[in-house]
């Protein structure tokens, strides 16, 4: 079986080098429920984490950081949560997702069980600024770092 | 509320440094669904990644990247699974998790839905290792590398 990450982009593109791309999740109840979700997916297929050498692993991780600073910066969420998980597609990529404490599984991580109610209409009208302005701003920050 | 990262160890020591200690979950329903659960907890209060200059960060990912190793290493995980959530304790730490295709969860993540019923007397038997000497070996790379 052919990998999905490999064939296919994964998302929406805001940022692409030859190392990786940032992706944002724009479909189905993720989207929905976690608007600002992005993945930093790397381009060479690669199960885990540490099959990266050390210079890869650190600019992987500096530009992780730089999403992470532009959610702060813009949307201000409660927490910010990384993950590289990839049990389902042992691709790396990490999971880069605004958190706010109105979402509907906060605090529990966004693959448990949900804690409330979703925000009716999606949750993206709350969000401090429209994802548009989100992504231009990591395409920046990923122009300037890496 | 004091933090209870800052007020305890939050599990078994099983290396430390200025900079942060490697605990191993020992209690509760995660100990016993995934025994190979370690996280590194940062010394210092802080809240996000990209709270840490970047030096700190790398050499945090240095140390996250050697357990990932030892576990690989000595268990043969069918994935490690890394995550910084901190959405109930935002206290910067990294839950690094060796998962199995055989453990109650996989693939879904160990905050999600299980998949499967828990072996019976508990994982830590089904390792190819006793935890023991993980966490020795976790001792000793964080030793020689940080």
């Amino acid at each position: 079986m052919k990998c999905p990450l490999c064939t296919g982009d994964g998302g929406l593109v805001v940022a692409r080098t030859d190392s990786f791309r940032v992706i944002r999740v724009v479909d189905g109840d993720e989207a929905r429920r976690f608007p600002a979700f992005y993945r930093l997916v790397w381009t060479d297929h690669v199960a885990e984490f540490s099959d990266l050498p050390d210079t890869d692993r650190h600019a992987c991780m500096d530009a992780v950081t730089e999403i992470e600073r532009v959610l702060r910066s813009l949307l201000a969420p409660t927490k910010v949560n990384l993950a590289a998980l990839g049990n389902v597609v042992p691709h790396l990529h990490w999971h880069v997702i605004a958190r706010f404490d109105w979402d509907s599984h906060f605090p529990a991580p966004v693959w448990a069980a949900p804690q409330r109610d979703e925000v009716v209409g999606g949750a993206a009208a709350r969000l401090a600024q429209p994802l548009a302005a989100v992504d231009a701003a990591i395409a920046a920050a990923i122009s300037r770092r890496c």
